[in-house]
């Protein structure tokens, strides 16, 4: 089955402590769509502007995705500029411009719009919420946010918990938006506030994810050299996302999501070895197939190995 | 098979956000050894004063632990106060009365030299080694340090890894260690200066084995409350030399590690449970187990769940 992945589409300028690249393909959209494509069909929504290169518009074609969606406007496309610190954990926004995604709306075509997955990667909760608007009961609805929603739009985004299955969020932005420093006391108040799974994702810590009466805590891949963390929650997503659209048939179960995660986490694992979105250019299924083994010989304690 | 004990046996005043408790049982060697004898037979090696509570030893005894190697100096028993803050990850030493154990020399008793299995709590390495010297050839050394030891005696505990095949430090240590801010790094680094394995303790973010050609991550219990987290890594070391001692026949395997780690693990989430030694005071194997189960529930995604 397909994924709808709603997001943003951007040209990323990026700088770390060995390297500056301009001009990137960037953006959540971009990075989600690419990882779920590694799984199955996906159906994009987006805008950019006159100045988007038709290589990316081929690349996100030559990967299988739906394109029906992706808007076209006048002027220029979305800008981010970010520079990360020595740890490569830390990292500034340098500038934003929102260019032609500061008038977006996601309108779905008509052919998107019983597409059983949903994943809203991150925009503002408000355009998240119209997407579904325009949905006929989607069977999983993922959603992705980040540390500004929390700021400005708080009470767009608990409008949104309401009707999403899935919240995905990082341990910092868990912390700020339940005020709970404990990150287990922090995942049941989320789901309180009404996804039925809560993953909070920890960077070179790993991911915990929330269920009813589950929980499991996945491990992140040991790496040794980080070249560009940009994008890696969204290809998490993607990964996530387009595992379940591609091998779920009936309800998705805590054991589906499980599987999810960690092929989410094989996917962003390997974004993060190069700038953008090179590194998803060049693997294989094979090498996504090596990555998931490594997790379980180091995750798994009562298998045979 | 009996694992020998070395370490620190202290009286603690430990103040957390909630509350504060004086002359607590404390020290590596207490946690340690406590948390070993719930797997098999435990040889003990400190110092106390002739303040030191004859509750303690009775208790210490009902665990049937081998007291023979504890020492009864003239003068106070060594004690320490800290104080954690809100987050409960942040600890303030407020005080330090050595005491008794400023002159404390490990002498093994005859019985304990042939011990396998050897533990080197953290006391100074220049001690650690001292108690080796001691010994025929034990089966298999692990060795626990902390940030003192690293910035005063690192040429002492250079020359002890080179003797130990396995040490065990925290993520804030290891990074100290090797002034590499990667933890993969970091752990093939300290492995390259003689331990064959190295555990790196991350707190709330679990644990990291490294081997030869081999890694385990192993999770953390997820816990809402934590009501003093004094004598987690020793307690974690034990249960760790305990389970070793207690289950392998022949030479240590990664895979005996693996297992080793999680039941470490699981002694040092009851630890964090209550104040001092109270927790492991009250567990019982059955409630061990439980929570093995519990950490193969919230790890695994290849095995019937």
């Amino acid at each position: 089955m397909s994924v709808l992945v709603v997001g943003s589409i951007a040209l990323d300028t990026v700088k770390t402590p060995v390297a500056e690249h301009a001009d990137l393909l960037g953006g959540s959209a971009s990075y989600a769509a690419v990882s779920a494509s590694f799984f199955g069909p996906v159906q994009l929504v987006g805008v950019v502007g006159d100045d988007f290169p038709k290589d990316h518009v081929q690349f996100l074609a030559q990967r299988k995705i739906d394109l029906t969606g992706l808007q076209h406007a006048t002027g220029k496309t979305f800008r981010w500029s970010g520079e990360y610190m020595l740890d490569m954990n830390t990292r500034e926004t340098r500038s934003v411009e929102l260019n032609v995604f500061e008038h977006f709306t996601p309108t779905l075509p008509s052919s998107y719009n019983t597409s059983p997955f949903v994943l809203l990667a991150n925009i503002a909760p408000s355009l998240q919420s119209h997407v579904l608007d325009q949905m006929s009961r989607p069977k999983f609805i993922i959603a992705d946010t980040m540390d500004l929603w929390i700021n400005i739009a708080r009470a767009d985004l608990e409008a949104l918990l309401k009707r999403v299955d899935m919240l995905i969020l990082n341990d910092s932005e868990a912390r700020q938006f339940t005020g709970e420093n404990n990150l287990i006391k922090a995942g049941k108040r989320i789901r309180a506030m009404g996804p039925r799974f809560v993953a909070i994702k920890k960077g070179e810590h790993g991911c915990l994810l929330f269920g009813e009466n589950e929980f499991f805590s996945c491990a992140a891949y040991p790496l040794e050299e980080i070249h560009d963390p940009t994008g890696a929650g969204d290809t998490f997503a993607g990964g996530l996302a387009g595992y379940l659209a591609s091998t779920v048939q009936g309800p998705v179960t805590f054991e589906a999501l499980r599987h999810a995660i960690v092929y989410g986490s094989v996917l962003a694992s390997f974004n993060v070895e190069a700038f953008s979105l090179e590194r998803l250019r060049t693997i294989q299924q094979h090498d996504i197939a090596a990555r998931y083994e490594s997790f379980r010989l180091m995750s798994q304690f009562e298998v045979t190995l």
